[in-house]
């Protein structure tokens, strides 16, 4: 049982490690050679070419010799407050601005909730003397605690007075929030900018026809379903191995770039390489002629795989992106039904291009079902027996294995010293191992069960992630033992005694997880900020692997913010501090700083290091409040099975009210605002179709569509100059008068300037030109 | 512990109380004075209006002569069977048709099921001794049931492999039965009729504006989020008071008509009547005076309380029935989110104008949250303490307390016979009067919380009225005890310990449930179809009451379907059915007959008798199809309960995988065939609006959809023949050239050919002439 000033010392320890972590990043920051890594935002949106420096000399490349700056090492704190929340949603996407709200809500609701407990609670808590008559051991942070209270007592009113206020505080805080972010993605989804998103809709399940093709099948369908608002389709390719071959060929170029460059800054040496493994070995032969007849060949290779994809009508898949003429059409056809059969033609609105996960736009609606199924089941035994194969390969990994597998090693393994480091070691490394993949297995589940959207991945994954963390890290670590043990246990228990099991030994735990909060959270936040992992890979690619600028570019790792492991985390942390807000306040203050510290950190990664790949226009949100609103179902339903063992049975019916309010106020706010994150609002949808009728009369929106929801591959293809190019030739191009779609209605084949907009028909083009 | 005689006994006496009953009816259906309650249904659609006599004799006028139709006296069920399904649902709805399909569902799950378990679980089970050896009293039913296999026998295999079979040939009928139904369902709302609940939105909680009313709101709103689609819309009136009176009117009126006819009759003798209560006293008036002056005065009110309900704003509820152009704009309209707050602007497809339930209309979105809950809990008490009110009234209803209330009793109670008949009587009747009045306070239940519906809140009532018979009736029988001592005993016990208790009881409750099902069912049903209680107080009130013609149609009443009490009591044969499939075969035989049965009795009585006040289309089997797969994994879990009791816990892994594959299987119908139920597609929308359009040109769709969503007490108050006319009138109406709505766009006023088809203006102007 650790003190009140073991607390101290840990917390000392902790404060000091993220000081010290702090004075690193400082130092690191400012030197110019690490500019790369402390604000690759900068570099990708173009607001920065090269280190800003002071000093034009060799050395000043490389090191900060500006001594002054070292003085100002926490400058960047009121610099990452400093920018307004607008400018930021600009900046960095609204994803990242409601991501911080995250942490903002942390602070709301505990900051209040942290004053009131330590004014009221811990008084009450401290003015008993139960535990000290106890006869059982305890330290100063147990008589803050609510074991500190006789059994039978009046005073458990007060914890019952409290618990009804931090549920209403709590509630008002959710609401507000989700008001606000709700305002916030209306308001952006709304926002002048046009989007190839607001205008479409991604069908689905196209019923195979055996007359017609996809392409003429989605046009017709839409034609006459849609009349007045169909414009036109991009139809979806399997572009897998096109996908592979090009990346290859991309690889290859950069080597031949290398050599080139090599070749021209040495010109009386010509490169040349050996063919074998690694360049190990093999024939010598010509650097650049090699490459360039391997590049040569995979031209040859993609426009052939290209032409197949063409022609070849298995490569199309059955479903298709499908744009309309104004963004009523496309939210009218995304939010009803257009079948008679309600598993083909399935409509959604179409992510936005960066965030489709092309690979699983072609999965059937019943292997949908049958994948779901697979994934919860995958899960639920990922969750529950996950140890046992983790037991077995650390039954197997050790000492005597090794030697046995790798007898070189032997005689290092065997001194003494080593030897009893890698038996403390390997057993957990196992573990280790696995947790750090946890969140890719995770995401590949979610992959597997064919979410079409990036954004969708990881709110999945982020789903399951907390869960396993609430099974296996919070309630591992109240009741000790497996997940399967506890289940186990839960099985063969009695409904109300779980609670109780779960809510004595809270009050137990609260040292332990005041730690967690300090290791796992204040430390893991300072290292976040450090960007140890991306420093140190990126050095180690600039002086090994960075041939060209653009190899430069791509060493550069800015990172997301993460939201399938960050969002887990933040939730685990309001499970704690709702859970505790009761039972054992002095948690709360701990809990409170990491809120804080967080908040600053992330705000200062998010504008200057992280780069989202797409933006779901906060679609996140409705999970964020879900979840902090079951930890608080969890939190009133321990805090029930406790009082009930403390002979306060009298207090049972109005905590059981507490949940029924608190599942009414989720339905309640379900209903008020949850539709803003699924639907779009005709209404929303005419007033900007009117604006943008008004400000822009003869707008190409065909134009502004034809090549948004193309494979990437198919961009990429060309190489990104040439694409940049041609959209901005689309931008330029003059306003043609709309054509009468309605006059085609019946027109049997596809033509160029009608309904299909075949992008890959000029791609094929350029392939087929000498 | 009944043996197989006894039960045979049970059955025969139950049998020959079902004859007796189709006899009884045989005989009464057959006498001319009882047509109208046999064959209510013919009178009300127009096809009957006397009963068919042979002879023409006074005497046959009431009762029937012609001894040959004696000797046909069970003719009737042929004759049920032969109208084939799409002239029964021509002449009897959807609704009556696809609720025959229930008891059809029945037949088909359990005829093979029943056979299969006879040719195998009968002997497996049948082949052991092992009751013999327990020395426990057992019957014959017993050796036939899972009771009678040793513990721990691989003969658990047979039961293990039947479940799996019953589950997959369950899941296959409902899957195929659903199919069918949604196709009917979809045949039916796109057959050739058009009805005005196609074209019609409701729409819900319009925001209060202060410079706009509410006609003006919805008209503004419609024309610029659906410029091309809104037609007209029809304002919701709060016309309770109004409609009181109104029935008052219609009430002496039918007075008047009766006095007049007297006195035509015998013009010597003018009526006179006493004013007094009931006739009885008071002075001594002019009938036809006295009721020609209340129903001027009546109709002076009416016409003022019209004028109120039209002049006065506050009685303008918040809501409208819009309508549209086309079924594609009404679908669009329906199914997608009209404003920004997700909570106003709500729209739904209406309800045909028969099944609106028009005093929820006005409620506001955060009240139906509350309600909801309000209403929840309720229906939490009332399964679960029910007993307890019931309890207290039985302590005061005794004999004591009669004679105390009611001295002058006392001789006749005192008299022992009846003493002890009350005595063992009046206790029981509290429950009976209480289980009696269920449906009724389920029914308030589901008004309070608000739906829009009478067949909305038939589902409602019927869902709940299942879970109450579930845990009432189900668990109720087989734990004994109340279902608070259950949920306390439930709540106290293991989890995996609940399926034990459970599963371990059902084989011994067998005799019971067979017992139950021949009078619940069988004698039930064929009590069912002799129609006691209406054709008692038919011909009670035509001996006292009837006066005129009008009365006498009136005091026909065919009741309906009753889904509210029908299908939960035909959900727990289900059960029962599954529940024992398996345990207790010997049970099925019983249920099959009682399906039969019914089917046969109720497709009888859905031709002649019942006459359903709505169509739902078919709306319901979606909760059907739930309650059975429910059944079916509480089956499952119960065999999992009581094989883990019997040593067959190898079996166990199997066993859990059977309710996760029909959890599995109920998602997918529910994706595959519940939008069926809930949403209307496009493309079925777009083909009868092109039929229609091809086919009636210049169709006068706004004259169609004047009058159709009026508050009923608007249309009766001009008697129903003006009303008729009229609307034959509008159809006939010349067909007028659309007006180029968009136009009107900023019109501030409503014109009457233009938004806003205020009928109630027409029935004002009638109001005023002299």
């Amino acid at each position: 049982m650790a003190t009140l000033n073991d607390i101290g010392v840990a917390a000392a320890i902790n404060i000091l490690t993220a000081f010290a972590f702090f004075l690193a990043f400082a130092m690191l920051r400012i030197q110019p050679v690490n500019d790369r890594v402390y604000f690759p935002k900068w570099y990708i949106k173009g607001l920065r070419s090269s280190p800003l420096v002071n000093g034009s000399a060799f050395a000043s490349k490389f090191v900060n010799l500006d001594l002054r700056s070292y003085t100002r090492f926490l400058n960047w704190m009121p610099a990452a407050l400093q920018m307004p929340e607008p400018e930021l949603i600009d900046h960095a996407g609204l994803d990242s601005a409601v991501y911080l709200r995250i942490y903002l809500l942390g602070l709301k609701i505990f900051g209040p909730i942290a004053l009131i407990a330590f004014t009221v609670t811990i008084p009450v808590n401290w003015s008993n003397n139960t535990l000290e008559h106890s006869g059982l051991t305890y330290s100063d942070i147990d008589k803050t605690s609510i074991s500190n209270i006789p059994i039978g007592s009046h005073k458990f009113w007060t914890h019952l007075v409290l618990a009804y206020c931090f549920t209403f505080w709590t509630c008002y805080v959710l609401k507000r929030e989700y008001e606000i972010v709700a305002a916030m993605r209306l308001h952006f989804l709304a926002s002048d900018q046009r989007r190839p998103d607001q205008f479409t809709v991604l069908v689905r399940n196209v019923p195979p026809d055996p007359d017609e093709s996809v392409t003429d099948l989605v046009q017709h369908f839409f034609l006459v379903n849609h009349p007045h608002h169909y414009l036109s389709h991009q139809l979806v390719y399997n572009a897998n191995k096109l996908s592979e071959l090009v990346n290859e060929k991309k690889k290859i170029q950069n080597w031949l770039d290398f050599y080139q460059n090599k070749y021209k800054r040495n010109p009386l040496k010509r490169p040349s390489l050996k063919t074998g493994f690694l360049g190990l070995w093999g024939n010598r032969v010509d650097a650049i002629d090699f490459y360039t007849s391997i590049v040569e060949r995979l031209s040859r290779d993609i426009c052939g795989e290209r032409e197949k994809v063409n022609s070849n009508t298995k490569s199309i898949m059955p479903a298709a992106f499908v744009s309309f003429k104004t963004r009523w059409g496309a939210a009218v056809c995304a939010q009803t039904q257009q079948s008679r059969n309600p598993t083909t033609w399935l409509t959604e609105w179409a992510p936005e291009p960066r965030d489709v996960y092309w690979e699983n736009l072609a999965i059937p609606f019943v292997f949908l079902t049958i994948r779901r199924l697979i994934a919860a089941v995958a899960f639920f035994f990922l969750t529950f027996f996950f140890m046992i194969p983790i037991a077995i390969v650390q039954s197997l990994a050790n000492i005597e294995s090794i030697e046995k597998a790798l007898p070189f090693l032997k005689p290092i393994i065997e001194v003494k010293f080593i030897k009893s480091f890698i038996q403390g070691f390997l057993p957990g490394i196992a573990l280790k191992i696995f947790l750090l993949l946890l969140p890719t297995i995770l995401m590949m589940m979610s992959k597997f069960e064919g979410f079409i959207s990036l954004s969708a991945l990881e709110r999945r994954s982020a789903s399951r992630y907390y869960f396993f963390q609430f099974i296996n890290v919070f309630l591992g670590s109240i009741i000790t033992g497996t997940a399967f043990q506890q289940l186990n246990h839960f099985i063969h228990q009695s409904t109300n005694q779980i609670p109780k099991t779960i809510g004595v030994s809270i009050p137990m735990k609260a040292t332990f997880f005041i730690t967690y909060i300090m290791v796992d959270g204040w430390a893991g936040v300072a290292g976040e900020i450090l960007r140890l992992k991306p420093l140190i890979i990126y050095h180690l690619k600039n002086s090994f692997l960075v041939k060209t600028e653009k190899d430069r570019e791509e060493a550069m790792d800015p990172g997301t913010v993460g939201f399938n492991t960050g969002e887990p985390q933040i939730q685990l942390y309001f499970l704690l501090g709702l859970v505790y807000a009761v039972v054992t306040p002095i948690l709360l203050p701990f809990i409170t700083v990491f809120f804080a510290l967080a908040y600053v950190v992330y705000r200062h990664q998010i504008i200057n290091v992280y780069h989202q790949e797409y933006e779901s226009a906060a679609a996140f949100w409705p999970d964020v409040h879900v979840r902090v609103v079951a930890a608080l179902i969890v939190s009133q339903l321990l805090l029930m099975g406790l009082l009930s063992t403390k002979e306060a049975s009298q207090s049972t019916p109005l905590l059981i009210t507490l949940p029924v309010l608190t599942i009414c106020f989720h339905r309640f706010c379900k209903g008020r605002y949850e539709p803003a994150f699924v639907r779009y609002p005709l209404q929303e949808a005419m007033i900007k179709d009117t604006l943008e009728r008004a400000k822009e009369a003869n707008l190409n929106l065909k134009g502004f569509l034809q090549n948004a929801y193309i494979h990437p591959v198919f961009k990429s293809a060309d190489g990104s100059d040439s694409d940049s190019e041609s959209e901005s030739e689309w931008e330029r191009s003059p306003a043609l008068v709309a054509t009468k779609r309605t006059s085609k209605r019946f027109t049997p084949m596809p033509s160029k300037d009608g309904g299909s907009l075949l992008s890959l028909d000029q791609v094929n083009d350029e392939c087929l030109k000498p």
